[in-house]
């Protein structure tokens, strides 16, 4: 994590990069680079914010901040309209934690140790959840895929809304769920991870700066996705979905994955599965309303997407009833992962 | 349950308003009413019979009228050729028993206790059967929506024939599993529920007047279907899929929720499972057998119709291989119920 | 096992039925007939040489010979440009190994023993493999059925030789992981089966003279098909998917049966789904591997192979994480596989 903080030196890069117009693929290179420490650091900010708050608030902020990044950079794109990049991110996120994170986590912790177990029960609350929240998306897409579609101009956005509810009040459950009546199922594993470091006062100013520097460097992140696309001739798609999950989570990614070589699988897990959960449940439906001030973004994924997402759910609750991984099971599930990122590449 | 003995008013109000020919939404909404009662009535009196006949017979009637209200409502729809109607409903009956009845049981039944358990070994004979019945459904309809259609004409129907018939063996053979050759599997826990109330020969009575009363009442609900969609603009499919199976379900799903109220989980998932497993392996090749005295009807279901069970089967089989249930699990059932609800509105 | 070897008449009829030019249905049910017992022998030397070459490289040779039959057939079949008849047999192996081994093993072991219980740990390991495999198969099939396909020429053909190094890879990490990283998972359960029949230098010639006979055979089987489905109006599709399979995996199939009925569920659970990941993570990159020399031949299977293929995968993983079988759990997976035979067969 520590080598990760001279990343900042491209904040300004990327501000001289933008003000001389220089190409927009150095751009992109540049404020992606400059997001993945400051993404670190409001991760940092949020827990040790949340040890002085007490673990409820605190369990709270970090459900809400810790997809900030995403949710910052998509605001970005929204703002711009570019509605595929931001639902690809969304499901490129999904896809990247589940079985790029996940994937990782078991394989090196694989190697470290033959077999590592985990806590099953909480991994299957947060697993089925996640089940019945990409069921829940993939129902209206599939009905919208099949149904001839000048049937239902003006009723997709009504859907998309009552849907992104529908997400969102489950989200609130589920934190009404794991913070109250089921409380005693979580152990308090997370909070052992973090000492204090910087003092709630400094924590504050580091979380506020993060978060203006992400907005800046997120504005010019998207304004170069479209020259850069062209230019390289990628797919706007590809981007959305492989790598700005990749920056956006950056962070996320090396601590699920220090965590397995702690032999804490269960907070790499919780890491990988929780973060999908939140981007499903919280940013997507957030992003739904937001571009309500805007245009109208509908929730609907391509069937693309969708396969990608109900595979990843699959698998999760695969590796869920188990309770145990190993390095094959890690590689699989990267192979997975790289082999979706080649049918998309194409 | 009491109170649903008042509904019985509506059959006087329901064949006076037939006959006078008012409104067919009046028509469609007291034939309803009166059939929730009745749907009751030869519930109870079916099982009061099977108290007398021993288990091995009790347990067979039960398997054969639990869903004969469906059975009915289907047959005058049938007649009548409406077929979607029909298809839809046997789709609904399984999405509602699993989502809807099984969501309420977990739900109501989660908020009183904080984790309600299950025999897991019952359930997962039956998740896995009904895992079956819906893959043997699947299989031919997936291949016809993907076939050019000129090239089935007649082989279609020959083909719904094959797979009900073998859906109607693997019927046949479960029963005998569970009342020959591995009954010890499944306890008493249906026969306890019971108290003898009106003895044989009054409850041969009842069942016998249930019956007629219900086939009347069906008639008339289903001639009014067809006016009723018109006049309100509704698509006949959603009349099929959401309202006709809560009318048929409805005395059921009091028992599970009830059952789940008393902590007897096992029964509320055994009746909503049971259930399931009932209309597609019995009632739906019934029909398509009956269908061959009209019209040939196919047992191939819409994509809709498909993704819908599919999905409800994923969720069972999830559900049964964790053996336990709390409340925020059983609102997400409802919230996908609600979801394939809106979308089919839609 | 022993009736079979009076089939090898069958390989003196079967070339002078060839020299004659007969009927090509008869050339096709003789060659077909002399494969049987051919594939018998082939597998008893192989699993008698592992003996003698210790536990490591026995494994290691049954893992690779245990499909030559099929490899074979295919081998000519991809010579012809078959490719439908290659696609079609890779996927019937599977699908015929699961559906149809598994089932006829739980069938006819479920009516000797009540309730069989199999070893959950090593069936996970294979099972999850297996989901991966399938997983893998079908993302780029799905990509390119939903892609404009003038898009994609060219690039088709990469994406295969691509997909097949990583199954490939992942099918070699897969064999490190059971004879290295993780063998004491592995008990010795295949060693104690097979007891020295003809000492090791007996067993090499018969090894070598069955697997030439079998090449002879094979391409009067496959030069045999195109005219034979031609008069009988069958589709090639059907001939490899369903015929193919039952040829190649007869001895295998008996085996399975065999190990069943003697209350050993765990060898028979791991000769179909063992069989299965094989030939997908072996047999089928092998031939595309193979293809480059003549023609390239895509991994990319038709909707019917891999909804056939998923529906088999879902199944094996749902017996799997359950760790028990009954005859009913028999019966319905061969329902499922006459279901899908009569669906092919129309």
């Amino acid at each position: 994590m520590k080598f990760l903080k001279y990343l900042l030196i491209f904040i300004p890069i990327s501000i001289v990069a933008e003000f001389m117009k220089i190409n927009p693929i150095l751009i992109f290179i540049f404020s992606s680079l400059s997001i993945i420490p400051l993404a670190g650091f409001m991760g940092e900010a949020t827990e040790e914010i949340s040890i002085y708050s007490g673990p409820r608030i605190g369990g709270f902020l970090n459900a809400t901040f810790g997809n900030a990044t995403e949710l910052i950079i998509s605001f970005f794109a929204l703002k711009q309209g570019l509605f595929d990049v931001v639902k690809a991110s969304i499901a490129g996120s999904v896809i990247g934690n589940i079985l790029l994170v996940l994937g990782a986590s078991m394989f090196f912790g694989g190697i470290k140790y033959k077999i590592q177990k985990f806590n099953k029960s909480i991994v299957e609350v947060s697993s089925s959840m996640l089940l019945f929240a990409v069921i829940g998306l993939s129902i209206p897409a599939i009905f919208t895929h099949t149904v001839n579609k000048d049937l239902l101009t003006g009723r997709y956005e009504w859907l998309s809304v009552w849907i992104s509810l529908a997400m969102f009040i489950i989200y609130l459950l589920g934190l009404y769920f794991s913070f109250y009546t089921h409380k005693d199922l979580y152990g308090s594993e997370h909070a052992e991870e973090t000492e204090a470091k910087w003092g709630v006062s400094k924590s504050i100013i580091i979380l506020v700066l993060a978060t203006l520097a992400i907005a800046l460097e997120s504005e010019y992140l998207v304004s170069s996705v479209e020259p850069m696309t062209e230019s390289l001739g990628l797919s706007e798609i590809f981007v959305g979905i492989i790598i700005i999950p990749i920056i956006g989570n950056a962070a996320e990614h090396s601590t699920a994955v220090l965590m397995a070589l702690k032999n804490k699988m269960d907070v790499a897990v919780e890491i990988a599965v929780g973060s999908s959960l939140q981007i499903i449940l919280f940013v997507a439906p957030l992003l739904v309303f937001i571009s309500l001030l805007f245009k109208p973004m509908s929730i609907v994924f391509s069937e693309f997407e969708l396969v990608a997402l109900i595979v990843s759910v699959l698998i999760v609750n695969r590796v869920a009833s188990d309770g145990e991984s190993n390095w094959l099971e890690g590689i699989q599930l990267i192979a997975v992962y790289i082999i979706i990122a080649i049918s998309f590449f194409i």
